[in-house]
């Protein structure tokens, strides 16, 4: 069943996940059906478990780390959301090196505890190098 | 014409009109046929200009200040975030006497730069006393 702190445990985990460079414990958060959009307004979806499969274990790849910028949040809906930044690994691509992004997501569950819909909110001044 | 730039100047002024304590400066951000979900999940929908106006007078009159926790987030689409931390007036109901919630916000806009749509996410769990 569907909880406040159990969104809010789901999304430590998911960085955790990052953390621990472990992108099977991520996709596990996900429904089959799950819709990603990262960023908002970027003009693609990642939606089902191959892409987010696909989606993950590249991101688990470059991503160094992921630090919360403040407590997560819940609500008394289906939704949680949290505000973290993303530093990529210094050996990336070179495009990459050094590169930090600050991210809110917005993740929404299913009544099983399973993220149906992650939205990433991060623009073109929420990356610096 | 909406940019990244002016959804982040925007949200700053949501701040900054309640540490000011400016309800008009505040709802001459939001479109006239905006629809505010604050808390997400809490199951009322704020719509239209008389609504907002009536919610943003009372809200600036119980809000001590707006903090917030970590950079606006924008996006690549209409959509801008942040997280922020509400202090409530000591000397509002007794009931909310030094209450302290933690939330974020995602803000849609139109292309005229104007609000329609504001999601607040704070669950039970981010009001602390």
């Amino acid at each position: 069943m569907l909880s406040e702190a159990g969104m809010k445990r789901a999304l430590q985990q998911y960085l955790d996940g990052f953390n621990q460079g472990d992108a099977e414990a991520i996709i596990s958060l996900f429904a089959d059906d799950a819709r990603i959009e990262d960023p908002v307004g970027g003009g693609k979806i990642v939606a089902g478990n191959a892409a987010i499969t696909a989606f993950y274990t590249r991101a688990v790849e470059v991503v160094e780390r992921l630090d919360l910028d403040t407590p997560i949040r819940g609500s008394r809906g289906r939704s949680a959301a949290m505000a973290f930044t993303i530093r990529l690994k210094s050996d990336a691509e070179a495009s990459q090196q050094g590169t930090v992004i600050r991210v809110i997501d917005v993740m929404t569950f299913n009544e099983s505890g399973k993220i149906i819909d992650m939205k990433a909110f991060h623009g073109f001044s929420d990356v610096s190098r």
